[in-house]
């Protein structure tokens, strides 16, 4: 069961992270898995028009950060302990990118997650990740 | 599209790795997905009944290496270049694990792929894995 | 500073572990380091007589979370987390196989740590890992 | 045995990546080894002045990149495949990070690294990774 809905994730995002909100959109949530748009910009972008790495990895931090706390609630500060990501296609140059997250462990100190990264419009995943995250205790 | 079924795996797992092949039974195999059961036995355990690291890892790995197979034919030499793997749960005493692989990626010269691990009859994954494989070239 | 020394460690292993404790040898321990041989035999081989990937993955993992209980003593009860593993270059025939594992974090209720793994008597390493572990609190 | 410089690397890194350049300083190259800076700016940080984890997922991947390019030569396209990272402490405030990264193999096919990061002067590493790049075959 969620706790946090889109709206209440977005006001979240924007409060907390107002340096990076604007780049994310949420596009749904649900008790399992979030779904949410990376806006692509020059900032985010390699020679030849390529989505760069990090940008890809903080997309997947983020959905899976998100998906979390609409399990959880805003109160928690979870914290990042590790990532795997495999990077598989180089993006679609021009269009945005479409993480899909879910949760596959939320218990009291540790959660896991894992994303699919696509070009917007793309059947094949560009990227794959699992990120853990801290949840502190209060 | 497959060019191995099930009943040609499990020929090919008997006749190339004799010593761990009566471990494992194929239980489905589709286009993108693969299901292996891990029969576990007193060589697998640890104290407790619980189901040690190196078994999971194994499963997970072969699983992937058989869902690649099923897709590239016999031939192949296939070779694990690296594994990511996260233990969330503990695998309950008494029961096999069941293993559910995917193939994310099959290109020229890497094949990523990913699987959730099962206790028979539980929900919850007791174990997530990606792994990664070197297609040698003819 | 080590609370367990390689003999204290060595014990703790044939009691907790004695299904696999033969398999191993406690090589050298320091503050930050712990030295492992993997008794190479034939249950660890694979076609080819090469060391099969479940058998490199244990060692690193075992060599891990001896270096942790040097430090922190045989009362915990460390769970590994998550393990990242690559391999690299295949493993000599008829050699053991010498893990040398270093803590490079060691908080309330994570450990993480990272191994190289070497034929014996070879220059380049034939696996890395990096093991993270849970502590539990009393 | 190195074939580019920290002169030639530099100046690569600021003809094929000129939106992030400047953010980095190589401070050493050495056979093996290579140690890039950070400059971390006001782009770099989330609330309460931690460096990002994307930023310091950029600091491992180009680190790495660059050891690789020290070996063998700027004519490469290396494109990563995979990252391991874990995030272990938080960086300090107001000073920059210094990351050392180290060749582990530079086979034909794939290179595999990893890196340390540290905030500068701090003696524990806040971060760890492992990177894996894919190196075309002219």
């Amino acid at each position: 069961m969620t706790v946090m809905d889109k709206a209440a994730l977005s006001a979240f995002l924007r409060d907390e992270f107002p340096q990076v909100a604007g780049d994310f959109h949420i596009e749904a949530v649900t008790d399992h898995a979030l779904t949410l748009r990376l806006r692509v910009g020059s900032q985010h972008l390699r020679p030849g028009g390529t989505v760069s790495g990090p940008a890809m990895f903080g997309l997947a931090d983020v959905a899976v950060y998100l998906a979390i706390l609409a399990r959880i609630g805003p109160q928690a500060l979870a914290v990042t302990t590790s990532c795997a990501i495999d990077f598989m296609r180089k993006p679609k140059a021009g269009v945005d990118l479409i993480c899909e997250a879910r949760i596959l462990k939320l218990g009291r100190l540790l959660a896991v997650g894992d994303a699919l990264l696509f070009s917007e419009g793309g059947a094949a995943p560009v990227a794959r990740a699992s990120v853990t995250y801290a949840i502190p205790r209060e």
